[in-house]
């Protein structure tokens, strides 16, 4: 028995051992069952599971920690699944599914075919929403509580949003916040306060949360008032205004403090303390029969219960495999291995900087997850991390621009989703040179469905006056980025995968590179394979396997997608052979259209096959399982062009 | 002469006579080197300028009258073009054309060629960010303002947003407020608070905004005290904090009112008479000078200096042409005239509302834009107007259908950009059925480059699970309401242009239309045409043209984009000719493009020629102009016809 099975036999050991109480919790109807004085036990379980499970099967550790008490306590005190818990983000909702009959695939957590790492509702009817981009639980949650009023169910339905602090500053949650406060509704919004997003928090509103009154002598006289109230059964839709004046007089009295939700008309209880799970309980029994939406503001401690977690959660967000006991990570030497592309970007934006003060940088909330922090170390003014705001970020960067700056812009593909009306109305439109560094472009792997950067491709080609391009190595990438701030070439995205590259040298002298210009890899005559991005190297491999079989492949990297390169085309054109485009993204209107679209034009009739993410939602796996599911392997590019090679022409 | 000539001339001498100080100012210049007691007439004059120009050459007249004296007081007390004022949408900035050497062109307002009908960067140099799209201003602004600090300009360059009390309810602008109070910056945000959007405004923020302390006793304190500060010279960056804390608790003191402003650490001035011009000059003037974020908080009154706008200021919003002297509005019969589609579309909602209780109605402060205010007034509490937050409008509808109600969610298409993570992240991976009615599709004349609906076919024929189709008239709207609600098939997007249709018979029964079912319209072998949306009629009058000429042309209207008729394109693929597809949308990634990726999916070898808005943003001009411009109309198709018929296929 090698160590590591050792170590996991161990571990198997520990967690049936540790789970007297969570092993007989099936369903939340279990959980019900017990008596309140388990609850603690019940949360101390979850977390040796969590801790044990997540140091061999690695997932996010400690958000998941520190709302163990929130999680047991809703589901002790509402009925799930007809009451509804809509999670944000779920990075927060193992804890969830532990409860909730996913005990026993856990170990599938994140895998191929097992569970989602976040709530996924074609998973379990207690996953009542997607979840994986931020601020959007208010929102959703606003809509069954609504839908439940206006069907007139019976027994009334509870619907309960769990959002945290860095994803109530996204304008979508104050968008519904604003709503939800003027629409009749029992939403019950719990703002789960850690004080971090996945890096450290920023933003006025989570300053304010930050010195928002903990005065014990006003919440305790506010909360017996509410007790009173409702022992005399004084709370009413009706005289739901009276109480708010009165607690707002009541405040300023006691505190001489505002409050922001209630100045917007939401009732404000707290914060309390979210990590004892009794106070949590009985605050949510007060509440859960109040008319009107209202919110409940908890104070938790992201990593709760693990020491090295607890004192570096921005670390443990995420932490990979660890040793459960020690808390010692397990970190690959990098040593000879390639680096990030996000860490290529954020050198060499370091790099680009240093030459050109008109640099500036931008991130919505993720300055590790981008590699900004590099950037943000050596140059903390130049550095900007507005929050969950990538529509801002976008904005921000236009206004930046039109003043004489260069900013560059990074976010996550599927999260500048968000951004797509500000990259048009407010950057495109005026053509100015802004940046965009799109991170996590194509399949990202174990995040799955909602973290997939499958349509930049076809979302961003069709705005006027956008260079779209992407790096088929991590020295293309310092190019591209140098290219870039070199000249006004008005708005510029870049687009690269999640993970390493292949390329240990990385950091070559930069050089220009020419706009609309793509590059011949390979000679051939039997097929041309035209790709973009670093799917290139699976490219590459199909054509030394298609060579071997006696197959001529002509390979060309168009590096842009737009413009795209039209010496390349004409070039393609006149060859008298199949054309396969192969992209990391969605073929409905990506490169593969693009292609058509230029032959169309130029009046040639040829016949492209499409290799790319196909018109339907990805699940997890890793990107090398993920890619084999869709087609877009090297040994699917290899069938391809045996398949096309005779195709008359 | 005519009487409307004789009415024009008369017009004109108004103008001419009463611009005895505004035909003097050709720049801010001008304007500042007036004494402050001339300015109210100043403020006349213009508005005496905007009846007489916008009763003969219709625009939006109602903001730009409540903003007069605070356009004047803006170039007044800054330095423009040096320092930048940006507006928010920009429906208020016709005053700001006139003192901005724009007066004399200013009867080309909105027509092909002449004025934009917002503020435009390549118009002016006083049109600082593009406007039209709500809430970006502060966002922009703030990135001007850094970029203004970070390059140590001097003198200081002031910064100032204006932004409406509709505007700053969407999230992008909570989400610019959130970064400015904890950016280091000078930004000045004007509040122009007229308790209306375009309808009348909603929104627990702006609730707030109606009950803000006025207390006289507050406001004239807090004022003194500011003053009193700043002759002293202690009002700085280091003891900004103290003054904060100082003028909270002043105000909890005085009121016991919370300042959510204050509470999100932006200073807040206000309410202050915004149509009193010598006192905006004044507030201007001392806060000018201010370090740090801050807002202004000004009350006008929508449509002041006109009775009837100031009456009704949402019909005065953009009341087309209108007697000057009477307040007669030019209303056209309408007794034989097709309805509008947004007319149809709202009827229709009505009439489906009342057979399926499912349905609910869901609108963006758009409840009369999109005539969604039909079904409000039968059927209230079904339709909600969430106010200008489009994401929030569509995953609040994603929570209603996901709890079993069937939402409509009304939407213009530029708007819509706004919340496209949305329909992917909260509407489309849960595949849930609610339906996209998508007005203002395609080219939509005088609104221009922000407004044109150009990009959702290409945007939304990337996302899986999406349906997507667009009514040849208003029957088939009909038709088309009818089948997305009728089964569960779903996302379900219809989009329809702005403006009237052709049919005077609008009301025919509803039937169900396949999903993926063109129509054939008419038999031919030389050239087959395939078209989506009403635009069928465009290519209608090409081929009686062509056949006149003895070309035999095929039309299909292929009234899904998504999923795609196979029968249709089997026909046409299979038929020996040139095809060419017609749409009013981008041609790039649009119906030419997924025509052609059929036709290469399923091996045929076709040369596929697109019309529709070419790869460049589309400027304002009727309708009609436009569409010439881009080649879209009848004559442009007929010789596209021409041209390609010989082709060789």
């Amino acid at each position: 028995m090698s160590v590591t099975e050792m170590a996991k036999n161990l571990n198997n050991d520990i967690i049936t051992h540790s789970q007297q109480l969570l092993s007989h919790i099936d369903s939340p109807d279990d959980l019900r069952r017990l008596s309140i004085d388990k609850l603690p036990q019940v949360c101390d379980e979850i977390r040796q599971f969590l801790i044990s499970s997540l140091s061999d099967n690695p997932g996010h550790f400690a958000s998941s920690m520190g709302a163990v008490e929130l999680t047991v306590a809703l589901h002790y005190v509402y009925n799930t699944p007809y009451d509804r818990i809509v999670w944000d983000v779920g990075h927060q909702a193992y804890g969830h599914k532990l409860l909730t009959g996913r005990r026993d695939k856990f170990d599938t957590n994140r895998k191929l075919g097992g569970l989602s790492g976040f709530p996924n509702p074609e998973e379990s009817i207690y996953d009542t929403f997607t979840a994986g981009h931020a601020s959007n639980s208010i929102s959703a949650a606003l809509g069954m509580s609504v839908a439940s009023e206006m069907q007139h169910e019976s027994p009334r339905r509870n619907v309960v949003a769990v959002i945290g602090d860095a994803s109530i500053g996204g304008g979508l949650a104050f968008e519904g916040i604003n709503n939800a406060a003027n629409t009749p509704n029992n939403l019950l919004i719990i703002l789960n306060d850690n004080d971090m997003s996945i890096d450290h928090n920023v933003g006025a509103l989570n300053s304010y949360l930050g010195h928002i009154t903990t005065s014990p002598e006003y919440n305790s006289v506010r909360y017996k008032v509410y007790k009173f109230l409702k022992r005399f059964h004084l709370i009413s839709e009706r005289n739901r205004g009276f109480i708010l004046r009165f607690n707002n007089s009541l405040k300023s009295l006691l505190s001489h403090q505002q409050n922001i939700f209630e100045g917007l008309n939401i009732r404000y209880f707290g914060p309390f303390d979210g990590n004892d799970v009794h106070r949590v309980v009985r605050v949510l029994r007060d509440i859960k029969d109040m008319q009107g939406p209202r919110i409940l503001h908890l104070r938790t401690v992201k990593g709760k219960g693990y020491e090295p977690a607890e004192k570096d959660p921005a670390t443990w967000h995420a932490p990979g495999r660890f040793n459960a006991d020690t808390g010692e990570r397990v970190v690959d030497d990098n040593g000879s291995q390639p680096l990030k592309y996000q860490d290529v970007f954020g050198n060499t934006l370091v790099e680009l900087a240093e030459q050109n003060d008109k640099i500036v940088g931008i991130t919505a909330a993720m300055p590790s997850g981008t590699s900004m922090s590099i950037m943000q170390s050596v140059f903390p003014k130049r550095v900007f991390d507005v929050g969950i705001s990538e529509g801002h970020a976008v904005t921000f960067a236009g206004g930046l621009a039109k003043d004489g700056m260069r900013p560059f812009c990074a976010i996550y593909s599927s999260f500048l989703q968000r951004a797509y009306d500000h990259i048009i109305h407010d950057v495109a439109i005026q053509r100015l040179p802004v940046t965009f560094c799109i991170d996590r472009a194509g399949i990202v792997g174990e995040d799955g469905v909602t973290h997939h950067g499958a349509f930049d491709l076809a979302y961003l080609r069709t705005i006027p006056n956008m260079i779209v391009a992407s790096p088929r190595n991590e020295n293309m990438l310092r190019n591209l980025m140098f290219t870039a701030q070199n000249k006004n070439h008005g708005p510029f995205a870049i687009r690269y995968p999640r993970g390493k590259g292949k390329v240990i040298q990385w950091r070559t002298p930069m050089i220009e590179l020419p706009i609309g210009r793509g590059e011949k890899l390979s000679e051939g005559s039997d097929v041309a394979v035209l790709s973009l991005g670093p799917i290139a190297y699976e490219v590459s491999q199909a054509i030394a396997k298609a060579k071997e079989a006696g197959v001529s492949v002509a390979h060309y990297d168009m590096v842009y997608l737009k413009p795209i390169d039209d010496d390349i085309m004409a070039e393609v054109a006149q060859m008298d052979c199949p054309i396969i485009t192969v992209e990391d993204g969605s073929v409905t209107g990506g490169l593969g259209a693009a292609v058509m679209e230029w032959l169309n034009e130029h009046g040639y009739k040829r016949i492209v096959t499409r290799v790319g993410i196909p018109d339907k939602f990805v699940a997890h796996g890793t990107v090398k399982q993920l890619y084999e599911q869709c087609g877009m392997n090297a040994d699917a590019i290899y069938n391809k062009i045996v398949e096309v090679k005779d195709l008359k022409q």
